[in-house]
Formats: structure tokens, sequence, C-alpha cells
């Protein structure tokens, strides 16, 4: 057991991208276990775009007070244990926050979940593609926007986690699907590997034509990762009836001012726009996490991580997030 | 016959409220019929906020262009026919156009209907409540925005045509219906005579306090009508999986920008934003009329019309829509 806990605590609330004192990296002392605690040792840190909402203001959860340890899910290895659930050995995911070591308590608001041992299986997939990245994608897609054979799909941020998997789910529902991201070397990615009909880079200046191109029968459903002016133009050119199934608005999670959109549009093209959080499926993860399981095993799903070593290197990582920086699921490992 | 025709006619782009020379009356001929037509008498004309965009862009209808009649929907009677599905007396309501003479022909786009002679029932009924403002305001609650007993629903603009009938149906559901005016009249009239359970005016400086305290288990369902700083307000007292059903966003269509709103609510609050427009219920409209005579008949429906007299006061009634002037179906007389 250790002596000490490195963890990086909300000392500011940023504003626009985190700035270096916005988390402090503080050593506190690792207390004995009580009955029903037990120590787990973090492995790996998924770093989500959320986590920048989180580090400002109340959401679908409170916002992370200053001097608490950073929020994070993550997945651990039990080290030693007084909790009736977990044994010396198991891996086990949860919001594990941004640290070196977790106590885990038997009355946990968000209680954790043992991760299973799958051969072939790495366990950052259960951060990912089998995880609450792969789930929010499926759900989102299916439940949101419930894509119909040969109907357009457009993704933004589509190199992202949630993004890059949204759109090979497109594909296996037969949607022409088309992706939004921010490098050449991304979009060859969608295209040539994932299988992605078409890839946008929005940074090219003739991105609006090129997008205009590549949908030539108009966007019936947008996967919505972004906002802002990239959204905008996707609106532009929605069919009647369509559909945006809102998952994120990153451009804006930086500004004072977050995801505004026209709504003019909404009406003339008698758009649904709906938002949705992986937390209103939590009942549905295990049918949600087979389905991309097999799809992961039939080799219909790919995915790529982007690992960043060190806890030191957390917050550089969160602000990767929207520099574009990192290509599929995003990971700190400890 | 008459010899002139006066007409109202687009002479250019309103930028803001209508200035005195963006509509032109001018006289045009009244040329001979010729077969398959009708020359009918305009009577009164629906003054509604969609035509503002007509006069601006191209939307679900392409924009009025520059040179043409202001377009308009109005009630007229014939009074000398070459067409075969109406004859002299029979009163027509369709696209009339902003003029004192409308020439009916056999194949318009739009075509003119029959309007029926019933009983204690005003013709200017079949531009209101019986006509396209009613069925907007009925298959827009209940289509888009599905109410449920119980339930609260806000409607913005609600002292306007469509807003207080959705208001009124909303209680016919069930509802706990507060409603958004500009004058204290204007939410006497919706409490004492229509039945809402509240109404705020949201010029006084406290009407964000009055509408929370008329809301205190938030809001389920937004019929929105005007968008803006209402609508975010609005918006930020939904409750999770709350239904906006997008009517019109009335304050930006004097403005250079739009209806913007806040989406990140959206995602937080799992909302769902919905646009429509009643002409995706064309073929529904005679179930949706009998639905609001019966409603009107048996006293659950109430309606009041602010009528302005003469062709050459149709600009200034546009004008009116925008600083709140009208109460009810706002009415053209010629």
């Amino acid at each position: 057991m250790p002596a000490t806990n490195r963890q990086l605590r909300l000392q500011s609330r940023p504003k626009g991208l985190l700035a270096p004192d916005d988390l402090q990296l503080v050593e506190s002392p690792v207390l004995e276990l009580k009955e029903g605690e037990a120590l787990a040792r973090v492995k790996y840190l998924s770093i989500d775009p959320t986590m920048r909402v989180w580090m400002a203001v109340d959401t679908y959860l409170p916002a992370v007070a200053i001097g608490e340890v950073m929020r994070a899910l993550g997945l651990a290895e039990i080290v030693e244990s007084r909790h009736a659930e977990f044994k010396k050995g198991d891996k086990v995911m949860g919001m594990t926050g941004l640290q070196d070591w977790v106590v885990i308590r038997a009355q946990e608001k968000m209680p954790f979940q043992k991760v299973p041992s799958i051969p072939f299986v790495s366990d950052t997939t259960f951060l990912g593609v089998l995880g609450i990245t792969g789930l929010t994608a499926c759900f989102g897609l299916t439940e949101i926007a419930k894509p119909q054979k040969g109907e357009t799909l457009v993704v933004s941020a589509a190199a992202g986690a949630t993004g890059s998997i949204a759109g090979q789910i497109g594909k296996i529902h037969g949607c022409r699907v088309v992706g939004i991201a921010g490098t050449d070397e991304k979009c060859k990615w969608l295209t040539d590997d994932l299988g992605f009909d078409a890839a946008i880079n929005y940074k090219h200046p003739d991105w609006k034509e090129k997008l205009a191109a590549a949908t030539p029968n108009g966007i019936d459903i947008d996967y919505e990762n972004v906002g802002g002016e990239i959204m905008q133009e996707v609106l532009s050119r929605m069919n009647l009836f369509g559909r945006v199934a809102l998952c994120g608005l990153i451009s804006g999670y930086t500004k004072q001012d977050p995801g505004f959109a026209n709504l003019g549009i909404v009406i003339v093209k008698r758009l649904r726009v709906q938002g949705f959080l992986i937390i209103d499926y939590v009942s549905r993860f295990m049918e949600g996490a087979t389905q991309l399981g097999k799809w992961k095993m039939f080799g219909k799903l790919k995915d790529r991580e982007t690992i960043v070593e060190g806890l030191g290197k957390a917050p550089d990582a969160i602000n990767m997030l929207f520099s574009g920086g990192n290509t599929g699921k995003l990971i700190v490992k400890l």
C-alpha cells in the first residue's frame, strides 16, 4: 500500500483552454482501508470533452468543486480490498478521477464495475469502443437518429472517439457516411481504414463545396459533436425531416458562449434536433456492449487510440481534444 | 367587373420593420377572363409573421420576387367565373395576395378552396381558429409536442393568433398552461377569458421570477413562437426529455441574425426540438378543422380578432405583429 497518492485537483475554472494552474498536482496521504473499501491502482484514464464541461458548470452532473480531485472515468486494478464485491487483482472501471490511486467505497453514487477478461481484447477497449464511447455512438445513432438504409449520415469530429464509431455504425446500417475532420491524415483514416464513403477536412478553404459534392442527395442525419459553423453548414444541407443527434458541441466548450445554432432552418426543414446523454441508457449497457463486441469481433468496427503517458500530462491531453491532437480514443496511461 | 385593381407589390426587401417604400401601391388593369379563370373580390387578408420571411428569403416557399404582388392568404368572393369549380357568389380561401381583386386560375400551384357557410360562424373564422392558424396550433401541439395530462406547457406569443389557440388546446389535453405575452391586458385575456393557468408579461423586469413561480414543476413542453431571449429562458426551465414544438421565431424575423439558440441545454436536458410547418398536414386539414370546429362549438376554444381596415394599412398591420399591436388573429378588411 502506497504512502501517498498523486492527485490532480481543480484549482480554478478554466477560461478557454486549460491553463497550467487550473489543475494542481498534489500529494495526499493514503489512509488505512475501512470496512467496505477497496484500494485500486489507476492504470488508464479516459480523456473526454465532457471533462471540460465538468470543470466549468453544473450540467447533468454538478461541476467539480474547487479543491476536489478532477472527475474522470478510468480503469483501475484492485490491490487491497475490504469491499464485498471486489478482490485483489480485479480490474474495475468507474469514476476514478485524475489520480494514481482510488479508494472505492461500498456506496458510491456512480458504482464501479468489474471489467471482464476477454482474449484479444485490451483493457483500454473498455474505455473506448466497448465502453462509454462506443455505447454513446451506438445508442445516439440508433435510438436518436434512427438511420435507414440509403440515407446520408454526416458525422462531425468524425476521427474522434465517438464520431469514428458512430460513422462505422452508420455504415453497418447501410447509410452513405461522410465524416468531417481536421487533418488530411484523419480523413484518409476514415475513408481508407474505416470505410467512410467520404471525409472532408474542414480546414481546407473549399470544405463547404467538398461537403456539398460528397452529399449529392443532401443530408438525412447529422451526428453532431461540434456545433458552431460546422454544424450550421451541415444543417444548411439537411433534407426535409432530417434528424440531428446532438451528442456534443465541442467547438463551444472552450468559449464563453456555448454552441448556438440558427433555429430558423430547423423550422423550414422540419428538422428534429434531439439531445441525449449516455447515462439514460445505463440499463441497456449490456445489450449495447454485446452488440458492439460482436461488430468488433467480426471486423465491422475498427478503433484507434491515442495514448499519452503520465498523470502530469492529463491537462495537456484534455487540451488536445480541442486542438484536434488525437485520433480515436484519447487515453492517459499511468 | 372593375377596370383596375389596387395591388401592393414588393419593391424592396425590408431591413428590420417594413419601411414605407418596401411595398408599393400600384393600379393594374383587370383583363378579360380567359377560359378556366375566375375573378374574386378580396374581402379579408390574413396577416401573419411568415409574410415578413417571404419578403426576405427563400424558405419553404420562394421569397416573393421584387415587383410581384405581395403573397398573402385571403378570403375572397367570386364575382365572375369561367372556372369549373367556382361560381359567382362562392366564397373562397387561398393565396389572394395583398390586392383588391384576384384572378383564380385553373392550375394554381396552391389551389383555392371553397369556404362553407355555417350558421353563427363568421367568414374570418376560416382565416383564424378554423383555418391555417388553428390547424397550425392543433397539429403543432398534438403531433409535435404530444401533450400528456398533468404536464406543464408554456406558450410564447401566447396572445397571438396561433399561441392563443395552442394554449387552449393544451388545456383541453389536461396540461397546466402558462402563456407569455407583452401586455398586462393580453395576460388578463389569457387567464380570465381563455382559461390559461397563468400568464407572464415579459416586459416586466421580474418576468423570469414570475415564470419560475408559475412553473413550479418545470416545463415539459415549449410551444415556441418567439425565439431569442424568451425561448432561452423557457429552455432553462425545461424538464429532462422536454419537447419544443418550434412554430416560429418572430423575435428574429426583423433582425439580420435569425433565431439563434443555445443548444448546450438541449443536450444536458435531452430535449427534442422539432420544427414543423402546417403545409405538411394538408391531407389532414379536414380532420383538424372538424376537431377545431367541435371544440369551438362547445365553447372550448375562444378567439379574438384584431381587424385593420383598408388595403393601404396592410404594411402597418404586418409591422403590428412585431410590435405586439394585435391580440388574437390579425386581419385586414378590404
